[in-house]
């Protein structure tokens, strides 16, 4: 398929050009950056004003379940979904457990929603440079909803946090008084803090979690964007809770577009983003330019072995590029 | 002074030659980057093995104060201290609230301490780059203790995270139970909570805020590193609790060091410290050899605008040095 036709294929809201558009971004191959460029920037101005979600939860908190139990609930609304699914697991080569298609076996089959796994590992700058250009390409393609998913390992939430307006943290009940499957340092950045399987007998471990975590929350600052974050629980299975999700959602969607935020937190991670793009690509393009992969390689083995110093390191980088 | 003499001037632990290192490394000028990596990689094998510390709170929680009890008892041991203070509001030109050397009166006229503010403004990536470099000289001039200090806002305390071992966070207590001038995001990641100001009316809130956060944290799942976050009370006025925040330090420092976290978590920040400076240093060097900056000025200009998207400002940026 040649670049215009991938163009006018998004535009159309064909999801197999769609496809095709993320796959070009996705690349690994220098030469195919640029192009991934052209095509971003070509549909730019045809994006639909979409709600940019994140969602975290590691493995085990039901995050599939809810996703789907959510998903279907949006596109019962009328609303086109985007499910991006980064998986820092997997590799483009060895398969993604996120890709397995039968994980959202609903929402797979629902022509409404849009379900796409990123292999994230080997990706140059993290990522969320390619899973940004793949969200501006779904809203090209006419979705009202791009849900970010991570798996809650690593540092991808806040590379996350960086492309998205809302972010949504899965946790379940523990044996005690704490909140499962969370991690250190995301609490605080959530806007919406899910407490998932809120079900059976984990509904009074589930409500004892949302009282003190409301409690601990009382103790941080107000959040910027001057909503949230909101402490609720739900059963993905069961369906519980979901609706009210939805319509918190919609209420911090109307809340940070009225009072300006939203606004300010896009421009803010668009200079984000040209940075990183400015660094990454003229150092990929030089890198590819002079064909130094190979010895770049070297270098970062000698520094792995301590042999070398971070700043001989690219000492030895900056010779190859003079 | 010639690099030579800087090099045997900072081993020789001259605070003039380090002062003229730290100067380089900070230099905004690129035809100063490669002589900076040159200094730092000739110093690096002569470092000592030092506790790195950082330290956040904003101003009026009576940092300054508890830096300097928390430094002069430190000196006290028999132990030289690097305070490297980043104050994001300043820039080179218009002189630094951090630089003025009255705010820690004692400690800068204490000749086992070493102060140095560093303005951060303008700093292509932010500062932990320069003050990590900065730091490794510091060790490198024989300084056992480097407490790099920041005054709370922006990004500075996730990338002070990123070159230190231990992240202090300083509070002090409000009118409820809450604790005053902690930031959204901070305190899960703080190894060390101190609540400042601990004296007079304020010990009860003080205590109460302790036994508050105390609950707070342990919602949160235990630190990788396998010490903290601890809370305690302190009074840099009256030098209450600093002994026995030294001592937690020191205990902390003993645990990551015997547990691999240490050496692990040091390798990780250098491996992410190459990354970031094989990438800024040619994007840097391509500018600076093309001579495109007025270009990118340009570029940056008509992206604020909205004239042009990211995606043709990367674009933009890629005709330039091909």
């Amino acid at each position: 398929m040649i670049q215009n036709q991938i163009i006018n294929g998004i535009k159309a809201g064909d999801t197999l050009a769609l496809a095709k558009g993320i796959t070009l971004v996705e690349s690994q191959k220098p030469e195919h950056r640029k192009q991934a460029f052209e095509l971003v920037s070509a549909l730019y101005d045809h994006r639909k004003d979409s709600i940019r979600l994140g969602i975290t939860g590691i493995p085990g908190v039901g995050k599939s379940t809810f996703i789907e139990s959510l998903g279907t609930h949006i596109t019962k609304q009328g609303l086109r979904l985007a499910v991006l699914a980064i998986d820092p697991s997997s590799s483009r080569t060895a398969g993604s457990i996120l890709g397995d298609k039968t994980r959202m076996e609903e929402l797979s089959r629902n022509e409404m929603a849009f379900i796409r796994p990123s292999p994230s590992s080997g990706t140059l700058g993290g990522v969320s440079a390619r899973t940004r250009e793949s969200m501006l390409m779904c809203e090209a393609a006419g979705y009202d909803v791009i849900l970010i998913e991570t798996v809650g390992v690593g540092q991808s939430e806040t590379e996350v946090i960086n492309i998205t307006d809302t972010f949504i943290m899965l946790g379940m009940p523990g044996t005690g008084d704490e909140l499962q499957g969370i991690k250190r340092g995301i609490m605080e950045t959530a806007d919406l803090i899910v407490i998932n399987k809120a079900d059976g007998d984990n509904v009074t471990p589930a409500k004892r979690a949302k009282s003190q975590i409301e409690m601990a929350l009382h103790l941080f600052p107000a959040a910027e964007s001057d909503w949230g974050p909101k402490v609720m629980l739900a059963s993905g299975l069961h369906g519980n809770g979901v609706k009210e999700c939805w319509n918190n959602l919609v209420d911090r969607q109307s809340t940070i577009n009225n009072n300006g935020w939203l606004l300010q937190n896009r421009k803010r991670q668009q200079s984000r983003a040209f940075q990183r793009l400015a660094e990454l690509s003229i150092y990929e393009q030089m890198m590819h330019q002079l064909n130094h992969q190979k010895e770049l390689s070297l270098i970062q083995a000698e520094l792995q072995s301590g042999e070398i110093n971070e700043f001989e390191a690219t000492l030895s980088l900056l010779q190859l590029i003079s």
